[in-house]
């Protein structure tokens, strides 16, 4: 699995739950981190180069923890390679399509993300007559890895984002960004329960169990798996943060500088 | 001149007041912005990387506009390279040193700057009877990238950062950040008369006016200087804000790779 940084986190704790007998080798790319405000082309390169270090630990799937590099990457990636590749944006927009009533979903995430209409495309092919908004909120990443997600400038700015698409009557809302679980509680006592919250981490991990069937590539279940978890970069002050957060047991933590493409 | 995005564009516009003479190539490193969370070391690197950019391209002198690469790597570049490197910290910490009467300095700036220290032995070294207070204000930068430096959620963040230093008595701070600029009309209306702003672009200026002159490196008068700008990745939302905000005549942006340095 890789992440531009640690929020994909949000996806392993579901993956550890469903599939406890799975090796997950996690690389978070922190040394080039956050991937929601650069072009699709960048985006592409640093989505090959963290694959072909997950290919070189003998990955069997790749999952692409990051709603930006889903959005952008993940198309090129399925053509390129060998193995399986999930992204979280098909299982965010089944989720979406599963929890709307009135047909009025929005998605929320980074502003590359949001330009793509990566959901949008995805939530309209399941269901062609739902309506979908987009809107992108790239303050809410900094927020929570400033630990700020319950202070009262979260909620400014959420009420800032969120207003108008909360007035134009939407009833489920996706969570388009790997950190946004870790500010879900304060968003939902802003929308209040009229709106249900979608976010992708746990209809990925089910994904990934359905493919692993499929392709009869699921590990033994006597088996006990590994979580090693690798970044780029070695400060992450977010990284304690978010394992307080998901309560997950993470060792010592590699140091990885990966292997540029050729220029 | 090099610096983490397009912030350190406050400090072309400085050096093309005081220097039109003079050939500016800029180089902007999107491609991996922001450098405020990252470790010292990939900050090293990706300073050596620019910076074997600027000499490929005949640099005489180089400056790094950036507050975190000035503080982190621009001791590990003065050993290495062959020509001048400017940083912001110095220049910084002098004009700090001159505007303060009480001997109470505040510094604001990225988290890996404020941890770096960097202003504060800067400043020590030049009055060793200042007291500095550092603090780390990650959401400005994208508060300002999302073009709200003027919004009540700006007056918010500020009143979270800045009034513990505000009681504390100093009564000049350092933008330690090439980006507050953008910031600082907000800034100067919550805290007032009392408190002196002191940003290093146009001092850094200054120095590098200096430096030239003292090198014997200074272009003749008689010519008119070019400005070249580079970015390394291709979308930049906040280069628009910066070019109106700076009334910077700015013509095509290259979009360049940089070759990293050997594994």
């Amino acid at each position: 699995m890789f992440d531009s940084g640690v929020g994909g986190l949000t996806v392993v704790a579901a993956l550890r739950e469903l599939l406890p007998a799975e090796d997950i080798f996690y690389i978070g790319d922190t040394a080039r981190v956050p991937y929601g405000g650069k072009s699709r082309s960048t985006i592409e390169r640093y989505s090959q180069e963290l694959s072909a270090e997950l290919l070189a630990e003998g990955a069997k799937m790749i999952v692409v923890a990051c709603n930006t590099a889903s959005a952008l990457a993940v198309p090129t990636l399925i053509e390129e390679l060998d193995v399986p590749v999930i992204g979280v944006i098909v299982p965010g927009a089944k989720a979406a399509v599963k929890a709307t009533r009135n047909k009025k979903v929005a998605v929320i995430g980074t502003r590359a993300t949001i330009h793509s209409r990566a959901y949008e495309r995805a939530i309209r092919e399941l269901s062609p007559r739902i309506k979908v908004t987009g809107k992108a909120c790239p303050l809410f990443v900094p927020l929570i890895e400033e630990g700020w997600a319950e202070h009262n400038v979260a909620l400014a700015v959420i009420d800032r984002y969120l207003k108008p698409i909360i007035e134009s009557g939407v009833d489920t809302m996706v969570l388009g960004c790997t950190h946004y679980p870790l500010l879900a509680e304060t968003i939902r006592s802003y929308v209040g329960p009229g709106i249900k919250l979608v976010n992708s981490a746990r209809n990925t991990a089910l994904e990934v169990q359905k493919l692993l069937a499929r392709k009869n590539l699921a590990a033994p279940l006597t088996q006990r798996g590994r979580l090693r978890v690798a970044l780029t970069d070695q400060s992450d002050h977010f990284l304690q943060v978010a394992k307080r957060a998901l309560n997950l047991r993470i060792g010592k933590v590699e140091v990885r500088k990966i292997k540029p493409l050729a220029l």
